[in-house]
């Protein structure tokens, strides 16, 4: 019997997700897999066709692949330090066959502006690591740990490099955790990033919020719109209508 | 037959609105009348018994009445800068005979530290103009105006002087508009007003907030909690359990 035409991008280890929309994501569970974040981030990005992207710490690529599904962005690039990742999402690009429209580069965030030119992309995404050294127990797994912490970059080192690559009037979409988000307002506005557009993501209508959306363009006035609150569950186990959209389910 | 003993407390224009918790206030439906801002403020503002709380444009003495009738704080006092509001004030603080726990002063919020000394209170509570120059339209009569917009002072002004009375650890509580969260943080941030906890407050599950409660403290780290969403109504006309709680009426 004929082997699968696309098998030879998958490794042992790793297991290809159908992401229900037409495309898939090559992930290997002992490293860092995706999560709600990363959906919710490419739901939240509004993103004309024409524009070009960077996602910075792209991982798996899934925020490029998700972007693309929905139709959104251009040219889009993924930037990541870990080679192994970086290997993994070029696979999951091939897998899509989406080689034309989606660089993945290896390399730092640190470096962004030297590796890709100042005011040389209209937007740029990023779902970075939320933790802080000291903050959450820090994952035994390298991987994981690059991905969850503040080990290779820092909030700053995110903000201020895409501050730089961006073109004037660029946007900058970014997932993070609420009880950052003083520090990051005050980081975003440092590099001249002004936060236009925010939005929670609750839990529960009673719960805390455990995730922030925020949309923040370079070189604008300070006045923010804040959306309606993104409730993630009805009751246990049963997403709301707005979730369902987002995944694309309804 | 006998005159109310309160009555000579209220003048003609005026009217004595029921709290329905046993307190009263007095107000000119002429001028500036305190809205659900006020009541979700006091509710928001964790004080203790014994803490000396200055609040910053009192108006009608609105909050520190509320927060009384809450059993929160120590001494309170109220500033204001409109003579007639200040009298307004410091009668509804008789006709609850409160003016051993409540002083109206008359005053510029822009001299608070002179006015008070430095380091002087333990907790400031604010519910200041939300429209800056351009936004919105002015209200004609002058005392709404100035209630409403920044004429007679800024935020900043509001924040670096309630930076300036509190004392270290110190708390300021605020009810602002959400479209200056950024600048809000920004400013905080500027005069080491730490925030620390925020609540926006949502009028229907499905809308944008239309208000944000938010602490900050004196020298403190960055790290802030975000509360569960505060939802008004349940459907037009029908408050919410969490606001009846807070307007005390379950």
């Amino acid at each position: 019997m004929a082997k699968n035409p696309q098998s030879d991008l998958v490794q042992p280890n790793e297991r290809v997700d159908d992401l229900q929309n037409g495309f898939y994501v090559i992930q290997n569970p002992e490293k860092f897999c995706f999560g709600m974040d990363a959906v919710l981030l490419s739901g939240f990005a509004n993103i004309r066709k024409n524009e070009t992207v960077l996602d910075m710490g792209t991982g798996t690529g899934i925020i490029p692949i998700l972007l693309k599904s929905k139709g959104k962005g251009g040219h889009l690039t993924g930037l990541e330090i870990q080679e192994e990742c970086a290997d993994m999402a070029r696979r999951s690009v091939r897998y899509n066959s989406l080689e034309s429209d989606i660089d993945i580069i290896c390399g730092d965030i640190k470096e962004a502006a030297a590796t890709f030119g100042a005011a040389s992309f209209d937007v740029v995404t990023s779902n970075p690591p939320y933790m802080i050294g000291q903050h959450g127990i820090q994952n035994p797994y390298m991987a994981k740990a690059i991905a969850r912490h503040e080990i290779l970059c820092t909030l700053e080192d995110v903000v201020s490099q895409a501050a730089n690559v961006l073109k004037d009037r660029g946007r900058f979409f970014m997932v993070h955790r609420p009880f950052r988000l003083a520090e990051i307002f005050q980081v975003l506005m440092k590099y001249k990033l002004e936060p236009k557009r925010m939005q929670l993501v609750y839990p529960y209508v009673n719960k805390e919020p455990n995730m922030v959306l925020i949309e923040a363009r370079k070189g604008c006035n300070s006045r923010i719109s804040v959306e309606p609150p993104l409730i993630v569950y009805e009751k246990p186990g049963t997403y709301t209508k707005e979730i369902l959209e987002i995944y694309e389910m309804i």
